[in-house]
């Protein structure tokens, strides 16, 4: 009875974990099957009829593709970035359209209207797609096109479902195709985050770094080659690297945006433009550019720009570089903090939660932490996008959605870790000069500031000396009668080591 | 004027879709920072003070992390199976404490009927916290150990936040470190996973493909190597490798239980089980065994489960060859449906969606890629995983969220995306047999057939005659007048060709 | 007795396939332990003497790395360029020491000589040791450095392991550090293997691309999207964005030049520039920017330059992408070419080898092979970069060696196969425009051009009809009465389909 | 005047560093275009005649390949592993080949002993192939005929060239295809390379490793999670937990080999096996197994095994695993080595090479070096076999060349180096056992000794106290008047902070 009790106890248990899918997408929980119960109105596609929640404004294709992909949890969605990005490229294509005469002022400007509520993300609870469905990503433009086409019909006093007096494809889509637009978006949603979140991220993080080593910049202290002690420099010395591999991780990253900035739209379906009016590209492109203040053009090989997306593995490129930096720095900084006691204990990093109650001093380096899993996911998903960039076929590469997605979380990983690691770490450490100093002082490696004075050789055997019998430096070339006090403290000066010989 | 409205509309527009942090954190929203007007109550840990929502049953560590780590959107949140499995855990926890004599029952049946309600889900929204946390996932385990606490002391009718009569340390943390507890629920999640949906969803696909195997078994079809035309094979064995490949997944994937089978629990702190008690670790063990049905044992080594991830990284190492296979079979499947005139067109692949209104027949391989963008998101996951996984440090690696949150992900998509694959694509797959008969029949390989009866040189010249003058093998045979149409047809019977010479 | 007899033979077949070993590093063979017999001298390092053989230049250090690392096979010793790089950085090194008064014109000047018979690679059989050493790569400095000496010291008619009048460290190494000339050696190396093998493979693989582009500007084929049946385009479209794909990645390759011209040398041991002479570091560079006519400066920040390899990273990061064009661009010449019969066959690839001797028209894309297997090397390398790269730690990267034997290998292998790719295989591609004509022409893509004429339903009911009937999409409006013959001809122009409607 | 020269100067170092190629494959110096004045002998295939090297076995398909594929420098030659292991399928072959009466024994009985000469390595210097070549690897099949007909030709007294009466098709390759020997020369390799070379080194390290597990057992110091001090363990349990690691590698990877020991010999061109005999396969594989004491058997699907490698990909996935481990391990040792007077300081490493001539104590960690850095490789190793393994099409994976070179790579790496790593730095570690008790007893960590018998608030402020002051806590603790000293090092004993409390 007990392993019947006990047994249905684990199946319960089993089920609940393993299958959260269910609550997992709880944007989508009324919609792969609307429940008995729940309110819904018919839409239609070429393929028939289907049953959507009326309180959503998608239409068939949106519906059938959440039967058809029911893949992964909350981190599987489309990520919002590309969906608002969306609702940029069809307001700009209905003001181009409007000005070209090609699209009623009627309807255009209601597309408009609509398109602004999707990019202040009003509408974000309906778009219910993940990323891993049609490789173009034609069912999220569809999911767009469907959601601002019956918003549209809504402030204009139709029906929704109706496709009247907007249509999802006629007006939304409006010469376009999901081969020209879905990288559209891409491109958008890419280059805001870059500008937006990451490299905002990236300078505030230098700015701190670059304070920390002009602050810094009189503590000499131990050097460290192999991990083993060396000659000395100093903190600021230190955090002047750091702060110099940030400052090239922001010029890598922004190295990457002109090919960001070329947009898609215009090729349709296969680059060639077809059922596109010449011109429409660079118009369209400019629209763009005024509304998001990024210089957007249209791509000068709108084949390169629909059957590849090697822009997307460059950026991803540079994030992966900025995520090695981070990863060497966060490490160096946790090392340095280490202790309180039986570590190196150079740094005092800020502390920003409990640590050990009983055992004061015992700061964990969590925002080190963070930052450095941020750097591995950064890593896997540059992994992710390669496979999927090198893998096109013909006229269309099919990895837009994943290629995007991993693209967009490594650029807002990279951009809110540096600011927290910035307000809640860099901007807080302070050095322990006593620590600092006592390193230094102990360390055998100031034995070369002895050579031009004593020779070489005993040099080497005042430091041997030391070595051996665990004494300071200066205690055992005192004691070898090799020097007096006042000479050592006259030649051995670390401060006069941190930089070449000056020329005559 | 212009220039001024489009620049104040492009700022918003930038700052709408780079800044979907707010909205992007939905179940932190009134968290972070609780607006005026939300109501809240205090709660404290060693640090001191903080807000918390009213509505929300975590403490203070928990809102602390949520200040700490602003970082990422929705796909950086802790994944759920990773606080259904801590509610396992302190379930069982709380289940061996009061056998042990060490917790009270009244306390302890009420921390076992919270925990269940973690387990079943209905606390989801009280679990906030991001995967870019602290390395140890130590928050997250408070976030439990509060939460739990709260709702134990809320069905006891106390105050939430007073810890009494519920101590989130001292009763539902009791005797166990976030450094055994959190690899402990790592392994109890992944082994959920990967039983619960993993495998599942690759048996589903290899049944579908080995009922496919047999199905096609008497087609015969042309190979093909280096992408050209080669001897012929049945349709049936081509889609026995990929039948193959799948079980011989299932196998792989299986071999990775041992590991995760093992949990670390009762290694506390640093492995040794400082503050646990003898035996412990193996009760618990057989606790959760109990609880979930797998036949988890307590790790033989808790200094390795504790300092490194190995077991999740074979894991992922697993799933990657599972996506190298998937990423195979789903790229000959769309090649080899495609078309409907242009391509390779010897299958035909359901419908699920509109292709092209106007295209008849133009029926895109969506299922295929959706699961080729999975296998590029399980290939970047696993170097995700590598990365995280060599980078320990001494008795702790400090890669643990992001570590189990690509297996899980993994885990979930592969099992996920094989289901849909199957369902959606593999079991409805037809041949097209008079296109497979035409290629066949125009193919030149069949020349080899020839050999024995008309002599290498006849045969070669047949053959070098079909292909100069675009006819086929057999026109070209018989115009040379090597043979009679009857001898052909004798001759070259493409069904004899697909196996080794009988031994006599 | 048989088993015996096969035990035996097993463990000799066994022992002699993995034990490749020894004869696989027939470079060192007389070297790691001089076998008896061997004629050899002795040379000594300050932990003692040691025994080399009499025919190489290489002293007691190298001697004792060959002892302590013997890791990998052939494809595991240190790149030629690395010690040719040595080579270049060790005599200007030394011209700049002459030139400021801190060596000897009659030493000096035989360094000089001496190191450019390294770089000439006359002394490329005194270079053993392999890349899997100290990560400072201090151990190939010091081979360098005896190699350099004691050729000098041949030249002055002294005595090889004298270490007189040519002093390994104090006048070959003269103010340098390994941790600051090693990764000098590493930019000269990669700059010069990028811009002499790199670059100039990727140009001509962009001129032929782009010749093709414009040879085949005229031919309309089929375009393929989802790899199903599209909309039209021409074959010289399609080039085009292979064209594209590959100016961009040399624009992308010499992006990463900046960083790579930057020399690290003059930092020393830690950075600081201790024990070199102020404005050193200038005029090395500028020595070597002469000596290679490459636009070399000194590192700005030289803490960085030795910390961190982020330049390496970056240029590997930029090869990546191109491996992703280039692994594109092969699979659709594989594909496109692929036949002769079941394929698509829109293109005859050059035949460089035998395919099958009976099966004419059987032409195995080889080239294309290779090029893709070099896009997965490179894709991997990069992976072994970015783990070297983001775990330095301190003031020192010891990652050094591994990195840049990594670049140069992807370096080398992507100008090699791109020059080999364009001579054997794009230079040669025909068209084979039958094929491409009766593809296009059965298409039913095309009826998209008869909406304008006989509207959008009879249009998609004369696709239909064809798509069931398996006949032309002609064949079916005119059975249908939709058309005459003449009209459709005149309607369906595929050629008018490959741009966007002109603007009136 | 000095501009041209510097000008004629830098372009000549360019060239003789970018330009490694002629010199870097020495060993195909004579043959991709023989020189004048080398004696050649002409050989030919289908495709005509070729000159060859009087002086090598080879003929006109290897010299073909060598034309086609001038890609790379020496770490880009086909492995020796690879030709050796095909003249392990080639006398294989030939020996049932006889027994089955399919080949004369006069001439098989020559094939089988010029077979044993590659074996055993005496013909290496006629394999002059690169792995950038055909992705089947068919002209390293056609290279072993070759070679081995030629010297077979040789033994009976023939003419090289004239195939007979050894012909390298009919004789050497009967009834096989490169598409089923190259992944059985691959699997023998590969299970040959593991078995003799990475798991023999993972032992030896395993063995070393819990030596000194046991060595160290009674050294209890101080623990460290998030780097950060932490409760005690012994140094012998610290170890212990690296050696679980290994212990789990070894069987890891040992549960690769069954994928392995699968051959696909007997599948021919496409998998059916047409043109071999029925049992074929079977007695092949025995014939295998016998000749290496290996338990080869045929693959169940050989479908499976010619267009798939993932049991390549598997192999290198538990390498990758292996990777993880031993980079942290020498991460470990190399910090816990760390000093001599500024880092943690627990281990002293073995000097194997002069660090600091100066500077005693300064032992640079160069096995953790060079290991480490082989783990860089074999993650990128296993990132080019999965990009490989991931993009077979149909019948036949193409990629076979480069992902069994990576392997076989990976495999030799980790093998070498762990045998190099317990050798010179394992085995020698020593503890630093004054340096360990004291950074153990100045830790603030043991304060938890005190709770129960002092109370919680006691023992906190005592730290407190200590940390504020520096002091030791026991110095603390009586300054408060908490205990006596006698009380104190009767409470806090760290050795009994080792383990979970007894269960009465």
């Amino acid at each position: 009875m007990a392993a019947a009790a006990a047994s249905s106890v684990s199946s319960t248990a089993r089920a609940a974990v393993a299958r959260t899918g269910a609550s997992a997408r709880p944007w989508a929980a009324s919609a792969a099957a609307p429940a008995a119960g729940i309110s819904t109105r018919t839409e239609k596609d070429t393929m028939g009829e289907l049953e959507v929640p009326t309180d959503r404004y998608w239409g068939a294709q949106t519906q059938r593709s959440l039967i058809n992909f029911p893949i992964g949890g909350p981190e599987s969605r489309m990520p919002a970035q590309i969906w608002r990005s969306f609702g940029i490229a069809k307001k700009c294509a209905a003001q181009v359209n409007m000005r070209m005469g090609r699209l009623d002022e009627s309807i255009g400007s209601k597309i408009v209207a609509a398109a602004d509520e999707v990019i202040a993300g009003k509408l974000d609870d309906h778009f219910p797609l993940v990323i891993f469905q049609t490789g173009s990503g034609t069912q999220t433009n569809m999911n767009v096109n469907e959601v601002i086409a019956n918003r549209a019909i809504e402030m204009l006093g139709g029906e929704l479902g109706s496709k009247t007096p907007v249509h999802p494809n006629d007006h939304v889509n409006m010469g376009m195709s999901s081969n020209d637009s879905y990288p559209t978006a891409m491109h958008i949603a890419a280059a805001l985050e870059i500008t937006g979140t990451t490299i905002p991220g990236l300078k505030a993080l230098h700015a701190a770094l670059d304070a920390k080593a002009k602050e810094f910049a009189d503590i000499v202290k131990i050097g460290r080659t192999h991990t083993q002690d060396a000659t000395p420099l100093t903190l600021g010395q230190e955090f002047s690297g750091y702060a110099k591999q940030v400052e090239n991780g922001i010029r890598r990253v922004e190295a990457t945006l002109p090919a960001l900035l070329e947009l898609a739209m215009g090729g349709t379906a296969v680059g060639t433009g077809l059922n596109s009016v010449e011109g429409y590209d660079v118009d369209f492109a400019a629209q763009v550019a005024e509304e998001t203040g990024l210089a957007f053009v249209t791509a000068p090989n709108k084949f390169e720009a629909l059957a590849a997306h090697d822009g997307i593995i460059e950026a991803s490129g540079a994030l992966n570089v900025v995520a090695c930096s981070l990863n060497k720095i966060a490490n160096d900084i946790r090392f340095l903090g280490s202790g309180p006691r039986c570590g190196l204990g150079e740094l005092i990093l800020p502390e920003n939660e409990p640590g050990s109650s009983i055992m004061p001093g015992k700061v964990n380096p969590t925002q080190c932490e963070a930052i450095t899993m941020v750097c591995a996911q950064v890593v896997g998903n540059h992994a992710a996008i390669t496979f999927g960039g090198a893998q096109g076929h013909f006229e269309l590469n099919v990895f837009k959605p994943v290629m995007v997605a991993n693209l967009l979380h490594s650029a807002r990983l990279i951009g809110d870790s540096c600011v927290a690691f910035t307000d809640n770490c860099v901007t807080g450490i302070r050095p322990d000069t006593d620590r600092i100093g006592k390193l230094l002082h102990e360390s055998l490696m100031l034995v070369t500031a002895l050579n031009p004075h004593i020779g070489y050789d005993k040099a080497a055997a005042a430091a041997k000396k030391a070595h051996k019998e665990g004494t300071t430096l200066k205690e055992a070339a005192l004691s070898l009668g090799y020097l007096s006090s006042e000479d050592f403290d006259a030649w051995v000066r670390p401060e006069l080591m941190i930089g070449p010989t000056k020329r005559e």
